[in-house]
């Protein structure tokens, strides 16, 4: 089984079975509802009054009937049961103070699809854009608010990675529906073309050598091996060592490098003190237990073999020897697409090679320098290559840039952005507070969106806190707009 | 000759003549150049890369090379040229604020035909919406600071009436482009679909009632009495008296009504104190001269009939005999369509109706209670039924609403909202201050967006006194944006 990355593209890959209700977090009960959806918000010439329907999951169990706020996940790239799963907190904080929680399915990914099976074909996929999701997302918000009678009530935004870009943006361009933002380990600045295309895999790189210098220097040493067997044409051993079920060859060497730096790229991102299956079944703790495997393993090729497999392997028990039990599909657990952090198989992975092709601007490749990983380069040049040849679009690299401010963000208002400080997502991300209502928290130790995620047992002080300071902050946002705008009687707290 | 009205979509009949320099206030030397745009900002697929050529007037003869701001008019419904004559105020503010001065024209309008003669086919003309203006105009922004190397420079958006809109939209959506807004008479809250959709008519007939109620009772009369004629079957009579072309039947004499009313409005909206020629060559005070036309007549119909005449007769010499001397093409002069405060004919009427039966929603139709009008419906339902019919698309009547904030707009910035006491469509405006930073200007006695034309001599002290308010308000902002953002050592003062 594989699932892609950051911005991942697998929810596809879970089974999905339409049902009416849903658990959540401390046993919320989510109902799964469908809205009819304009396909086309921008030109209402060429596709008219074409609607579809995009899902969401809906719980009113903690809402305090027509004055408590409305909490609004605007859902990214992925079916939209994953993203719930992996939020608690939206339950969690609802459970306080008194909120509907509300998942929103992004269009083109899960069962949001608005052409059923013509969905991806050309004529229909220029549909897919962040403007289109988002004005979708408005107007289900303006439908919730009207069949609610709850009109008055503030809309709080939550999303994480992606998601947390859309609810950042949901805020800064639709203030009127939307109170407040909490955007987790968005990196608002890489996506918009900003920033240093390369610090994604420095972050990767350091996030493995907190495990010590020797994991990162094993890892380097294995690259460094199998990259001498290629050259000495030991191909066999290549394809022993790492398992693979296709012999590896000098034409599929790089996507063997890729299938590995996208495991590592995971791991880190999913760097959870817990057992977790968001991206994949881990085991708590996996860059550790990653780093355990191949510092301990015979040679550096067998070690960077086992840490690469920890991720695709299908175990959350830590059952290292499992490795040895299976064979690796290369070309299926790892897509090459527009996104060099990785891409999976599906509809999911299609829309999302789409974004990556046409709006989003997503980190470049390895260079071996500033990274632990062989020379990958992919720069804006071989995107748009590879975009007009594979996806028949070329990238317009500005246009996020000058749509959602970029460097001008400090123009918004009411947005929390949270970061984890070993995500490798985290310099893209707003790492300081841009004016005293555009709030950075960063979790000490904490990998990407590990704040969004329901309280856990296992959970360390760091996140602990920053959540307690997200329900802050929105118990603020949500009381500043009773008293500015409405029934100065309403007040809650936590 | 025949030209519509706010909102306009006349300026096709004013000849254009492509040239390199146009000469504007004070003589400022404007030249007239092309930018290319993408067709469609919001989807990649069904048009790829296809461009057009956006057409956009520019003056640097007043600009502070490197740090003087930029103001930047958003184009409205017709040809740039019109708005450039009409609103000299940006100039004179240039003049005194070391500003380059741009005009940029609307897609769909003047010269700007993103498709050629094929512009307004049904697969193209759903290019035409405001959020598509407004990315074009997003883009030449980009584009005019980096090609003028001043990326650190203020933008201040100017926009009258439709083009006021745009320009407080582009304050609020892209405030990382935009340092504040000039929006003049721009009816944000009817265009939206909020408050009385009557307010328009009962307004024209309060700015007549001005003249004293004599002119009002007088037009009411002529409307009962040509009313009666045409009870009576005596259509020849009302013909004579109205000098039109072709015998008014019962059938068309709904289309004369209108086309009176038509006029009225349209002096209402132009009722400046000097000769102009925005919609059509007006003498000064052409309100006070229709009602002294009116009340002078023999009888009441005669009376109607010349203030009619006014303003179709293509004269500011205000030689009332002229009427005698043609006769009126009235199903040219006044052409029916979504707009029911007028179009006119020609690409910019075509343009602007699809807007209407889009995203734009105008104003209602009379029903002689709470204006001077003859009885003319034109509910939503009706419009829905006539864009279906005419246009082949349904209007979307909340979309703007939600797009665009509507009852919301306290949550903008730096918004100056301009309205004449004496314009039709000042009650769908913003006419109290919403924050500190979104001021409400009246012009007493003022018509439609009077503030934004060039300094005259016969301009009374209430022009004048709004003017220097905006000038320092504007003033202000630059030197905020200076101040908190670069360069703390650049500071203008009028």
């Amino acid at each position: 089984m594989r699932c892609s990355l950051f911005f991942l593209s697998c929810f596809a890959l879970f089974i999905f079975v339409s049902s009416k209700s849903i658990i959540g977090q401390n046993g919320a009960m989510f109902e799964e509802r469908y809205f009819t959806q304009f396909v086309d918000h921008f030109n209402m010439e060429t596709f008219g009054t074409t609607t579809y329907q995009q899902r969401y999951l809906i719980t009113e169990q903690y809402w305090t009937k027509g004055s408590g706020p409305i909490f609004f996940y605007t859902g990214n790239e992925g079916n939209i049961e994953g993203f719930q799963k992996a939020s608690g907190l939206l339950v969690d904080l609802a459970a306080k103070m008194g909120a509907m929680v509300v998942f929103a399915e992004h269009r083109f990914y899960g069962t949001s699809l608005p052409f059923g099976n013509n969905t991806f074909m050309h004529k229909n996929i220029g549909l897919l854009t962040v403007e289109q999701a988002m004005a979708d997302y408005a107007y289900l918000i303006e439908h919730l608010k009207e069949s609610y009678n709850a009109t008055h009530v503030p809309v709080i935004a939550f999303g994480g990675s992606y998601g947390g870009q859309l609810a950042a943006y949901m805020r800064m361009k639709y203030p009127n529906l939307i109170a407040g933002s909490l955007a987790a380990s968005a990196p608002l600045y890489w996506i918009t073309g900003h920033g240093d295309r390369h610090g994604f895999w420095k972050s990767v790189t350091e996030i493995f050598g907190k495990q010590g210098s020797a994991c990162v220097d094993r890892i380097k040493e294995g690259f460094k091996d199998t990259n001498d067997f290629a050259a000495k044409g030991k191909f066999t051993e290549i394809t022993a060592a790492f398992h693979t079920c296709e012999p590896v060859t000098s034409e599929t060497l790089d996507h063997l490098y890729e299938w590995i730096r996208n495991s590592f790229t995971d791991l880190a991102m999913m760097n959870y003190p817990y057992p977790s299956d968001f991206l994949a079944p881990l085991p708590g703790h996996p860059v550790k237990a990653a780093c355990e495997m191949i510092t301990s393993a015979p040679t550096a090729i067998e070690g960077l073999a086992a840490g690469a497999g920890l991720f695709y392997n299908g175990t959350s028990s830590h059952e290292t020897d499992k490795v040895s039990l299976q064979c690796f599909d290369i070309m299926k657990e790892y897509v090459e697409c527009a996104d060099p952090t990785g891409c999976g198989l599906g509809n999911d992975a299609l829309a999302w090679n789409y974004q990556a092709c046409t709006e989003i601007v997503l980190p470049g490749g390895t260079n071996n320098i500033t990274d632990m990983f062989p020379v990958l380069p992919f720069t804006l040049e071989m995107r748009d290559n590879y975009c007009v040849k594979n996806v028949g679009v070329k990238p317009r690299n500005r246009w996020l840039s000058i749509n959602f401010w970029s460097e001008n963000l400090d123009k918004a208002s009411n947005i929390i952005f949270s970061n984890g400080d070993l995500d490798p997502w985290r310099d893209g991300g707003i790492l300081t507070d841009l004016s005293p209502t555009l709030k950075a928290l960063t979790v000490v130790g904490g990998a990407h969106h590990f704040d969004l995620r329901g309280s856990h047992k296992d959970d360390p002080q760091s996140v602990i806190d920053v959540r307690e300071k997200e329900g802050a902050i929105i118990m603020d946002w949500v009381n500043q707009h009773w008293s500015k705008i409405y029934l100065p009687d309403i007040h809650i707290t936590l």
